[in-house]
């Protein structure tokens, strides 16, 4: 299959009603894999963005007001209408994101799971009840009922790597707990998205419970995070985009899920042959295109040599070529992506690190490389590289990494190979991540896991539990009798 | 007792020393019985702020690593030693802020018995155990540990009407979470939250620990504010400082609790002796500066002249005069609150309200006024008021009323007056706020209660349990086995 | 449609075999209708009851091992397959115990609901994760996993009149914790009984996880309930019963929903056009036969006449038939049991009592009966009738019908009618029961709500989410560091 | 010091009165030093034990009623008594049960931290707030408000071993939870008891709230068991006392602590110093006269001969003499229980164990003794010996431990010794024990732990959380709007 041009505008939604933009300006989507045009969206005016966000404030109290095990009806058929339709959808992130298709797919089907499990876990909502007397001087006649209740009109902002899947861990919550939504898929992904939405609208949406924002963010971004009938943002993508988010918005909750530097520290007792498994699948899986992505390796000496030799077997392994191919390694999202590693590695190069491994480039498709004795003073010790190669520092002991780890200016997760029980958790008190994963490469699932980042990784916490969580606040009742 | 002029300057803490700034400038602060200086706190300079911040992140590992049953120790001796100085600080209370001596001493004491449930509330943070196999497709062998950690230093800043409570109820939860703290006391009320310190010093507070910082906003407010070495800033204060530093501060939680104008809702039915008694107390203790003030009534015509004589009663037999007298109404924190109180009085007068009851008032010691048949169009219906002037809003009905709190842009708490309990509920459910009292008047405690704000109320949510929560983070540790 | 007579033999299950009892007897199963036989079951040997405990026990562990989401899948295919057979089932119990066709179709509808929200509720039993330093001189390297794990093999026994649904929220907490069940349905009823069980077989239930025991009680009763290898014991049935098991059971958890007296105490400020209709859903569904049944009526005198009329209105307006015609009031269960109600009517009559309403009865079908003037003398007052009569009593004020319901033998559930919150409360303060019902009738559900009586109405508590904790135990896993 | 005879009776309380028995019987009480009698408590008549539960019965509802933070007070000023009568305490449990003082004391001193921690965690038994509409059909105008309430009298039963921790480890959640209490101490240790309840006493106990029972098992025992005005049991002691309670203790729940034969499983890898000393710690303490002692070693043959070499050496260590002289092995509670394990040690050795460790015996008093090659058919391969003997299996591998520990007729805890994480936990898994100690000693704290044992050692969850759990039931309030 190849992929064709095509400049069809997918329409946003509001008020279930599916829109061009009285713009008439689109903003075009290219296909990782050749550069093509596979689709566009409108380039929507700051007045329908007003209009978007005004709607889902005008229903939200009506739809809070529906009861809980309809709204939990609603993603119920929403997760059939998906995998009804999981290979159209495929089909398309495929072509707008450069993922193979049993990926695509396969991401279509577990978001479809992802739904149905945030349904009923929307269903738990359970609040407490709190007697006055369990404080000095008061009284059991002070009774408090402490609901949870929505926060109104959720922003819900969505990356690349995970158009459908990324999205839907957002507005799911969101939508069985009550509150409405405003939709900003990003642009490259936008068009699955739509078709996701698209179901969500077949399974009977209520009009204006949620509805779509495309276009440019030099016109929009500011204008939408700052609108005043917002009442919370959840948005995952970049470190400096997040950081932005952050500072603009008003006295609103914001949770934010951002990049990641993750160590895979490999201690001299693990199993080593599972460790280098694990490190490889973690870094290289979407050519290491995931915020969760295993990003530099640190080994102490004793075990490095083996554990390089391990990994360089597993990493000759891969097969790299284009979407449509069903490889391991496809071409970048970008070509300033891929500069951007390329960039990286040579650096990297310059300052003495070997490279184990290494293949053809072609333009963003850039084969996986694994380089060896990397040190502080090179880049790709420290920056988030977001693509298809690997860094190894070698470490005199545990204590080393623990610095390296303290000065890393992310905090996802880290994953450590031991097989001593006392080490493992030791080390694991130490590292100042959300996650930290004893024997097993960094992961966001299983999704009813929470997952957070701190320091330059985000904001809040997520995990199906915890989205919906965020996405509700106290609301007491207090009888006084 | 007479207040005297007293220039003595309290110095700040920094790592377990007492210290004047080096800046050898000085912040005044005055009586409001009579404006004459009590006191005065150092204006520290930004290098000495940034030597408070980076000492509080120094030593935050070590604090943390502590055994939880150690720090909620220091919480205890630190109640105990409270106890012991309550006349002391109660007597600096009534200097700076103006309460009698009663309800200052009564301040220092309720803190000791929020500090004491705040110690063993915080041994009782415990995690969650999850099991993989939860969500299809994944298995037992992955494990979640889900702990609670700290998120590091942070900036407590407490405002000036209850100077020792609402600083000992951020800085209490903070260090037995394992948080480092930074205090920044408002300046009235400073000397009375530095001798708050001196006792917790005096418990055993391991050095670096807590760390004062004082002075003028405008030299190191943002500064402090944006600091980097911050974790998270819990404020309780005006709602433009709140949302002012909602802007200014990086990705990090922020909880705010700022200002109200919290209405009680008066219906036919209701009890109307308990509904005058409970609107009177909940409108005019300490004048009427408490964020939890009753700040206007709204009342269905069937009920307002009943009511409002009741009222008018009891808020004729109020007793007026200075802090040194055990008096009812004591003079408001300044006089350009005074002003601004008479202000709105003038306005409302002039728009048509009639004055139910009146006094003499004298210069920043102002009588309770009582208005009755405030409309929408005067200033008082919606402006928070922080005085001792009560609004009486005459409705048609309940949804009246409803219309009425919509509007309104704070979101504090509201109280309902009716015996009838479907009434009850079904108006309870549409205020858009964070506690509803019903029959009862709006107020802060018991101190185990989650207390939020929503709208331009504040962020975040507190009480003990609550604020607890808000300085802990999930930090997951996964099992791959 | 008329109930004919048939003799078929309908098998239990061992190891998903249906099986014949090798002792060639059979115990009949009459139709409250018209006494005709409409099916009959096995009368189990010991030695067959033990081989079915004995499965249960053998296959357990490899059950608990399975995958949660598994157990929860096979629920799910479990409701989706009784919903398929909802009507075949619904004409069964329909025949074997008397109900309407519509009653008894719609309890297999919301068995499949009730089965579902179990499959769910399953998933999300996690546990707690608890450092070791929250006590004084304990460590932090001291942690416990506190896990949820299955009891082992749970003996499930259902009462004849809800024959699916009170099977079935015993057998689905009980598998979806990864407990192994044997199953003891009552004989009328044990025929839907089987075809539910039927209908989990076809959807996936692995060998020997669920074993059924059908028989005479007087031979295999007491034998079940003390097998060595049963691990718990849930029943619901009559109070004897439960209170013989009690006794006979070993040291194993015993979890009874048992009989129930549970009053409507209705004061003077009570929406009495409410009461009337919630007293007389409550009382009359099903005949009465049930454990929450509306049992007795306490009105205070002001009250009394106008509620009385009211409720007697709305029994005039019952239709009296048999299962086939879609009536309110049907035959009761057998002519013992008519027997028994009759003589209540009898000795209330006798000492003193009025009859507000009656009718024609036929044997065993009991029109509806109101009895004013109940006094404390008349058996009515106390004994648990199950049957459709209902017996008023006048009190002076509340203080009496709470000393009266404190004499009670039961403690299922109260409703109580007023409009005043303050009264409501209070009185439900003082009811020894385990629901108190504000405004509304007494009742089982909604299913997810914990469920319990004490006194002589049980032990232990269940509705979805108590059930799955009853059928649960701790296990800790202590990591010492 | 040598204890010296005393016939002193020590009176009961009833009503917050000290009496003596109208039967003018005693029980004496000798202690296990020297056989010498320490004191004697009334042997009661089943008239005076009927007495004190109806005295508890009458006053429950007052002291549910009272306001939980007075109840929790009453603890906390229990536990300050306690701290400053420790000595007095330490001195008599060091002659009723022999224990060297420095233990005894430690005992006291640890019950009052016991005491101040439940006092506080009964603060803390909030409920939940449950809408309707999380079932479908249902409606959210149906709120359950689910409270936590007192079962009402509960009978406390406590051990010999100790005799004020494990009797304050269930009056004291009785008491702050509302409930009030029956307390029958062991016979030795009644008289430290009764002091301790004499320090309850004197910190405010009101009347009736708590009243003792002593006497004879065979005259009052089945008597209070069954006595028809308890609610609750809980015991801790022998197994088939503990099976006989289960047996005659009518409709109501019941928690027992009873015996154990927790085994130690020591794998290749374990780092044997630390389980050596772990082991012997956990098996001689108090001279193994503890539930959670181990009781058999499990070692693989790789690492046995090291493994036993270093217990040998940790065991020669152990000092052997009376309680006066603050060693190591004290004399055993009586001479029967004595005999008891002697002859278990001979039939051992008459069946080809090995003695590896062992010394003089004096009457009561044992020398603590190693047997190595013991099999499964040797008696001490599965009875509790409960005395200072040590028998280690020696398994071919971990699959040989599971089996035996599979065939345990007890299931408290079990250690397991390993630095492997994922052999750790598989075995763990496998464990049907209440608590699994990963390389530590099996051990009932820290208090605030659940502690629950499976099979034959008990019933019922305790510690400080789950203790508090047991003695609350639901009370379920249903707004119906």
């Amino acid at each position: 299959m190849t992929v064709k041009h095509d400049h069809t505008t997918h329409p946003f939604l509001i008020n279930n009603e599916w829109l061009e933009s009285k713009t008439g300006e689109t903003v075009p989507i290219h296909s990782p894999d050749n550069g093509v045009q596979v689709g566009q969206v409108p380039a929507m005016s700051r007045e329908e963005v007003n209009q978007a966000v005004n709607l889902a404030a005008d229903v939200q109290e009506n739809w809070a007001a529906t009861e809980v095990h309809e709204r939990s009806d609603l993603l119920h058929r929403w997760a059939d209408e998906l995998d009804q339709v999981a290979d159209k959808i495929g089909a398309m992130i495929q072509k707008e994101v450069g993922k193979t298709f049993a990926s695509a797919k396969s991401e279509v089907k577990r978001t479809a799971q992802l739904i149905r499990h945030t349904a009923e876990e929307g269903l738990r909502t359970h609040g407490s009840f709190i007697q006055g007397d369990a404080f000095p001087g008061a009284s059991r006649s002070t009774k408090a009922m402490v609901q949870k209740v929505p926060h109104g009109v959720i922003l819900a902002i969505s990356p690349f790597n995970y158009p459908v899947n990324l999205a839907a861990s957002k507005i799911a919550p969101a939508l069985v707990t009550g509150n409405t939504v405003v939709f900003k898929p990003a642009t490259q992904g936008a068009v699955s998205g739509l078709m996701m939405i698209d179901a969500l609208v077949k399974a009977g949406l209520p009009k204006g419970v949620l509805n779509v924002v495309t276009g440019r963010g030099s016109v929009i971004g500011d204008y939408v995070v700052t609108h005043p009938k917002l009442d919370m943002i959840t948005f995952t993508g970049g470190t400096a985009t997040g950081q932005h988010i952050a500072k603009k918005a008003s006295m609103i909750p914001v949770v934010l899920e951002l990049g990641g530097k993750d160590p895979a520290i490999v201690l001299e007792d693990a199993d080593l042959k599972k460790a280098a498994k694990e490190i490889v699948s973690g870094a290289f899986s979407y050519s290491g295109q995931r915020c969760t992505a295993i990003k530099r390796v640190m080994v102490t000496e004793q075990a490095a040599d083996e554990l390089v030799e391990k990994i360089r077997e597993h990493v000759a392994a891969l097969s790299v070529g284009y979407s449509t191919e069903e490889v391991d390694i496809i071409p970048m999202i970008d070509q300033k992506s891929a500069d951007y590693v390329t960039g990286l590695i040579e650096d990297a190069v310059k300052k003495g690190a070997t490279i184990v491994h290494e293949g053809q480039n072609d333009q963003n498709l850039l084969s996986p490389v694994v380089l060896d004795h990397v040190t502080e003073d090179m880049e790709i010790a420290w920056e988030e590289q977001f693509g298809p190669v690997l860094p190894i520092m070698r470490v005199a002991n545990e204590l080393e990494a623990v610095d390296l780890e303290k000065r890393n200016a992310y905090g996802l997760q880290a994953s450590i190979f031991t097989k001593d029980m006392e080490k493992a958790f030791t080390l694991a008190e130490r590292m100042n991540v959300g996650t930290v994963q004893i024997n097993g490469k960094t992961s966001r699932g299983p999704d009813h896991f929470p997952f957070l980042g701190v320091k330059n990784s985000g904001q809040g916490v997520q995990g199906i539990g915890r989205s919906i969580d965020s996405m509700l606040r106290d609301k007491v009742i207090v009888l006084n009798l």
